[in-house]
């Protein structure tokens, strides 16, 4: 009815001005007038621009005047000069480990796993517990401007339902570990549990289902190898943790005499669309085989640094060209989910790191949010920039707050002053999850008051 | 007349109830019902606390029931289960170059100086800019929880009208430095003009006028002796920059043979209220000589990531006894003035130069940006943690949002989830400056207005 009108009024006008109006396509979508930082090819930032979206793609960037020449939206956003970004891509957490976030801190990591999480796990991980994990998560995930998430923990479908009903997108991994976890009592059960989970959303437009072998110190070969056979079998994504600590390596070291790159390279586990979280410890070696492999990495800052894990080889990765991603890992040892913390921690870190303050600067922290995110989860074809035919999964992020006045360049803006709060309007797949801080496809009340239920039982397990 | 008629009620109501009620003392202010985290000796924090304040000073901090008994509030803020602490204590900053934040990032140190921050200078620093420079400074700096601040730059007597009339709390050092700066063609110059600037603050409640020789690398041994004499004559801080890079330390040798500690030791520099910003590259013997003589250091860890200055030797400054405090350094090395982002940063960059995640844990993260800072410039007897006797210099932050949600320990979540956006109001000196975010003692479009008028300025400057 509105898109008739509209197009009824364009006429109108054209026929008014004495002279034929170009007709305008109608799109479901346009937001406009933003500082568009597309992060393509070129890396374009355009000072006053648009983007259409019709359905659940973008359909053109441009400057704003160009955008209104050639597209009518049934629905039009006025970004106000903020800027208008693609959404952030964080390719590691354990979402409903929110639900344990500030639980214990500080700690050597044997105390920390061994007195809290593994009781508070082992007390409280239920279907009900993960759900009202996943909403939370999703709650902070929508207002700090995270669009896609790479996941692995236990009762995954229950994450996927909860991810899907949130609007969010995600690449899930069911948890496979050795020992009986709350989902499954042996790692069989498990890869059953990931067959159905992997069935239940095949070809789901939210939902990329994956296999998650928990870490090469976790699993014998057997499991490893069933692992990356089922993942085969299903076409489905890969995700482990890799060379976290010290204690990971020595481990390889002692039981195969390998790295734990090597030892999995041997045992044929490597291959495309597979993802590695952390990647700490490395060896040249490791890094040429993880090149080779096409193995994408999630780099998690916060999480090496807290938690005393080590610094990863970030500009050796990039370098050997492996795609690099940013992750928070889970609440539980960061203790948010904010990428934009998670960018300023990658290019602090790595100047101190090489002793330079030209290593990592604010467009490369970008893009290892974005489209090198995308790219180390083998979706960049789909999603991590603006471009016309991709997902429509972008922001508007304000930048009049006094801490980001003035504003000589927005990249560094978004890498250096700006946090998740900043984040206006969240869109996933064209559709608007957060407008104005207000979040639309979760009730933001009852998904609080939930996870302080929940906080209960966790204080009571952990006492 | 308000303070009498509440005495009359309080006086009616005993009588009402038959029985004599116990005089409650009239005070200008109570905050009421937060998680009130004092950081005093004990490091006492109380789930359901309450403060009172008569004028300018804490006279009581209490469970709120006791304080509701004792005290008749004035005004009374009721905090409603968010946390009430001590302000934040900036160490180190350089107000307002918040004008030149993001100017130019990732660059080389030398090119940063010498093709942007230099130039900039040069053409745009006038009593003017710097006036507009610390508004903006300030208003960031209310908004995000600092009450104190240590700063040096030029035209100091500006900022320390401005300070003074956004309300907050400063302690000021004017520049000196050997070559031609834009409010002084001479160190001598420089001199006259810190001592004018002292004489017009000398007992003033808010500002702290100190001399602020640049750095051992910019000065000779005659002036910096010249600002020992000042300061010991006028009987006013000393703060200068120490050791922060590696650059300095090889000066120092090449032209001293020494280090820049024993080179400004040997000059009879060091002594008590002298505040001594990074010390970064130390020796041993270095920090020996800074804990005898009682200098108080102030730690960047931001933006000693960011320049890739190198990384403090903060755990053995602190085993020497040495009063370390946290600093953001100027917004055009960080580039912003939040002091949660600082106590996030320094606790997580000790915990992976340690390789032990137990390094600086939150409770002494907070202890630096706080009580230790105010050590560390010799006011610890005055502001840094919520005791009678002290002045009123506290915040109410908020611990409602999804990335603050569970709470399980409300220290934890300052230093690792929080950020200067939470703080909801900002009380100095007993005055309330920032009530529910809204700033009350700046006009905070014209702030913004006039900080961008400047920009279009800079932009000239350095094109």
């Amino acid at each position: 009815m509105i898109r008739t009108l509209a197009l009824f009024l364009t006429a109108l006008t054209a026929v008014g001005m004495g002279q034929p109006a170009p007709a305008r396509r109608p799109v479901s979508l346009l937001v406009t007038n933003g500082i568009v930082v597309t992060v393509d090819g070129s890396r374009r930032v355009i000072p006053r621009g648009a983007v259409a979206i019709d359905g659940r793609d973008i359909v053109a960037v441009d400057e704003a005047p160009a955008i209104a020449a050639r597209f009518q939206g049934r629905e039009t956003i006025d970004a106000g000069g903020a800027v208008v970004m693609p959404g952030l891509v964080n390719t590691h957490t354990h979402a409903p480990m929110v639900l344990f976030r500030g639980l214990a801190d500080d700690l050597a990591l044997m105390d920390w796993l061994q007195k809290y999480i593994f009781p508070a796990e082992a007390k409280t991980v239920s279907p009900e517990f993960v759900r009202a994990g996943t909403r939370l998560a999703a709650l902070e995930m929508i207002e700090s401007g995270t669009t896609t998430y790479a996941d692995m923990y236990y009762f995954e479908e229950e994450i996927a339902r909860a991810t899907r009903a949130a609007g969010l997108r995600g690449v899930l991994g069911q948890t496979i570990i050795q020992f009986p976890v709350p989902d499954a009592k042996t790692p069989a059960e498990g890869l059953a549990r990931t067959e159905r989970f992997a069935k239940e959303f095949a070809a789901d437009d939210l939902i990329t289902p994956a296999v998650a072998p928990h870490a090469m110190y976790t699993l014998d070969a057997e499991t490893l190898k069933a692992c990356r056979a089922l993942a085969d079998r299903l076409s489905i994504p890969v995700i482990i943790h890799l060379a976290e600590t010290k204690d990971e390596v020595k481990t390889a070291d002692e039981k195969y005499h390998m790295t734990p790159v090597a030892f999995l390279e041997s045992l044929g586990f490597w291959g495309p669309r597979t993802l590695a979280a952390h990647g700490v410890h490395l060896s040249p070696a490791d890094i040429g085989v993880l090149a080779t492999r096409h193995v994408g990495v999630s780099h998690n800052p916060e999480s090496n640094m807290k938690l005393a894990s080590g610094i990863a080889p970030v500009e050796a990765m990039r370098q050997a060209g492996i795609a690099v991603g940013l992750g928070t890992d889970g609440a539980a040892s960061n203790n948010d989910l904010d990428m934009f913390e998670a960018m300023r921690q990658a290019a602090f870190l790595h100047k101190l790191v090489a002793a330079d303050p030209r290593a990592i600067p604010a467009p490369v922290a970008l893009e290892m949010a974005t489209i090198d995110g995308a790219r180390a989860m083998g979706m960049d074809k789909v999603i991590g920039s603006l471009e016309p035919g991709k997902r429509a999964d972008l922001l508007i992020v304000s930048m009049s707050s006094a801490r980001q006045t003035p504003m000589y360049d927005p990249v560094s803006h978004l890498v250096y002053v700006t946090r998740g709060d900043d984040v206006r309007t969240t869109i996933v797949n064209g559709k608007i999850l957060m407008r104005d801080r207000k979040v639309l496809t979760l009730d933001r009340v009852k998904v609080l008051a939930d996870a302080n239920a929940f906080a209960d039982k966790v204080r009571s397990a952990v006492r």
